[in-house]
């Protein structure tokens, strides 16, 4: 491999010039290698923050990502692959049902997750509510249990794309995070070195979701699908509404138990709807010609996730933890609720336990937010709106405070965003 | 002092905002004491590089740097003080005979300065070449000197601002040099904390200057008076040309030779005008009221540059050091020399011995180049046009290399531009 001058490389990204096909390689590898320095890189990474990679740097940035660690390979299942990635929200817990959904009308979905970090949940943490699920398990078990249940939740091993779990942390410690090629080469290096044939994206828009914008959602999912299908994997997004948080629960085994009342027929409407909006790109992508609601009025979905649930050790006929101490915060007005921070609803369910401050902390299954009316929906003053819950009572007062100012209330039921906004796909 | 987040403020920075007055003290004491690490000042340096800084924090900034470290003080001496800082240029030696021209006629001169790196020498290298003299003198030492001879050039402290000593070294690596708020800060922060009442400042612009253009030379000029005189120190610029290199001689030894010459009433007549026009208006920021040129004439200047030399070791009566090698490189066409890349004389002299690859290297005090004709002067094919001097022959072909294509030649004289561009001061 060619030698490079890491500050003739920041200069030319700093004033606007192309990286070429090499500089790229060599700068990923030997960042990787700490040849590169940490501040080298993190100058790098807000020249790049400023100037952008074009569609040609970011295949080749986000493939030597890949390059730097393990490629997963599923060629030898019976079942086509297919993932979803979400850019994350508050009550986004549709990976649940969905991967147990998809998996029933005939894919492999195999959905390698993180933990959650800040207001949103993460989906391990979820699933681990449920007594016994266990999220480690290795290649050979991955590979089994897609042939077998057709769907894995699982952690994703340290061995794919290290080199993008080195720039991450370096680039939330210097306010790099916000880079849409950045952004993009990040999640598009895990999915694809994690071997799936195809991938959906959910790409959230809105005051909770990371891209505010319907512009910034859209150039995401742009630059994503654009690399995704770069690579060969078969790559559309959806950018749908993050205004306000999804369902009606926030917290880990909440979440949980509204996953299976969607998987049982019943659920949060905007729940149902995009987990079925999903599961039928994810079909259309496998080629494979199902109905997903059939699937879910059938009961196959269900049977899935307990099989899946079973899989990995857990008992999805077991209680799921219920909080030791529960509070309700009533309505202040009469009114249609107009709008919910889905922000504040998320920091509300952190601050009670749900989530984790730093890495590695212990998060509490049962901790989270239920809201008893939903953004469109009449309410009157001094009934429940929230009910916070927690196994640590001492949490609930800066619960509180984070959800003060957290809804409108309106005298006419307001305007609603859809669910699915557009669909971004290679030929868009 | 209040505490502030790094991340917060990079991002501010990042994204157009201002840095507060309490958030700059603290981010360059938390940065010089390793709370803010290196690569979130790297990430810093590159936002502001894209997003500047206004003359509030410019201000601020300079003197946080300044704060981190010792501020001597000249109040003691008799003699009005005045210093002068250029930005260097090839065969720049105007140092050499302005410190002691104008301690000559009465103003103190503490010229701190530095080593060379790279294609411009360094002032300590070309006075090192003088047998005996001595760089380093202690606080009294200097202070002494400055009231008996009125001029002392020495190496600068460790205790003048150290955090731009850190953030130099940071910046030389990630390729954030060449911000006009970062280079005037670091200027400044040293010429201020060394306690100088004035300063002159010869900012080069053109083709060997570090700033190629006039609107930059100017910004640059205009952004260092500024901070001068916002921290009250009395501070003017002159905008000069650097199209071509200075003089004749561009090396240690060759141009204390040369600055020799000045003092005793003769050298090249771009040198002799450049050190008056710096010498009158250092004089006239001193408020005092004496015509160098006389200084020249008299002998004066010279008798200071005897005696500056002597109180620092060094014997002005002792030979030079003649280098072992020469060659001469001859003219390859008749005409008029119309260009003369002072990049490529420089980079010839840096090859020849003069200038060092890494710090701490030794120079050698007799490499270096000199011209038998300046730009605008006739030559004819064959003439001697450059003399190389090495005491390591190897050297030679790559100089020789450097100077391919450094020269132009023209049927006419060409249009010069004067040695004094402009004139920088708090009212322009």
């Amino acid at each position: 491999m060619s030698t490079f001058d890491a500050v003739e490389l920041i200069r030319t990204k700093r004033d606007g010039g192309r990286l070429g096909d090499e500089a790229i390689d060599w700068l990923i590898r030997a960042y990787t290698d700490g040849v590169v320095t940490d501040e080298q890189m993190s100058a790098m990474a807000m020249a790049i923050f400023f100037r952008g990679l074009d569609a040609t740097e970011l295949t080749r940035w986000t493939n030597a990502m890949i390059d730097t660690g393990e490629r997963m390979d599923f060629s030898s299942l019976s079942r086509p692959t297919v993932d979803k990635h979400s850019t994350g929200g508050v009550g986004d817990k549709i990976t649940l049902p969905l991967a147990p959904l998809v998996a029933a009308c005939g894919a492999a979905v195999p959905q390698l997750s993180g933990r959650g970090l800040g207001h949103t949940g993460g989906t391990l943490d979820k699933l681990e509510a449920i007594p016994g699920w266990r999220a480690s398990l290795t290649n050979p078990e991955m590979l089994a249990q897609l042939e077998s249940v057709g769907a894995v939740i699982c952690a994703a091993g340290a061995g794919l794309a290290p080199a993008d779990k080195k720039l991450y942390a370096l680039r939330d410690v210097t306010a790099t995070i916000e880079s849409i090629p950045m952004i993009s080469a990040s999640i598009m290096s895990k999915k694809i070195a994690e071997g799936t044939a195809s991938l959906v994206l959910d790409v959230k828009t809105g005051a909770g979701a990371f891209m505010k914008t319907l512009a910034q959602s859209r150039a995401l999912a742009t630059t994503m699908v654009g690399i995704g299908n770069a690579a060969g994997v078969n790559t559309v997004a959806l950018i749908t509404n993050m205004d306000t948080p999804l369902g009606r629960t926030a917290g880990n085994g909440l979440e949980v138990a509204e996953s299976v009342e969607v998987l049982a027929g019943g659920g949060p409407a905007d729940v149902v709807e995009l987990t079925l909006a999903l599961a039928r790109e994810m079909l259309a992508c496998a080629g494979i010609d199902a109905d997903p609601a059939a699937a879910l009025v059938s009961g196959k979905a269900m049977d899935a996730w307990k099989a899946m649930i079973r899989a990995q050790g857990g008992d999805p006929d077991a209680p799921l933890p219920v909080a030791r101490h529960t509070e309700v915060v009533p309505a202040e007005a009469d009114g249609y609720l107009s709008r919910m921070d889905a922000m504040a609803v998320g920091l509300a369910a952190w601050r009670l336990g749900a989530g984790r401050a730093v890495q590695g902390e212990q998060v509490q299954a049962a901790a989270g937010v239920t809201w008893h009316a939903a953004v469109g929906e009449p309410v009157q003053a001094g009934q429940p709106l929230f009910t916070l819950h927690t196994d640590t009572p001492e949490r609930i007062e800066r619960a509180k405070e984070a959800l003060v100012g957290a809804v409108d209330y309106a005298s006419a039921p307001p305007e609603l965003r859809p669910v699915v906004l557009e669909r971004i796909s290679a030929e868009s």
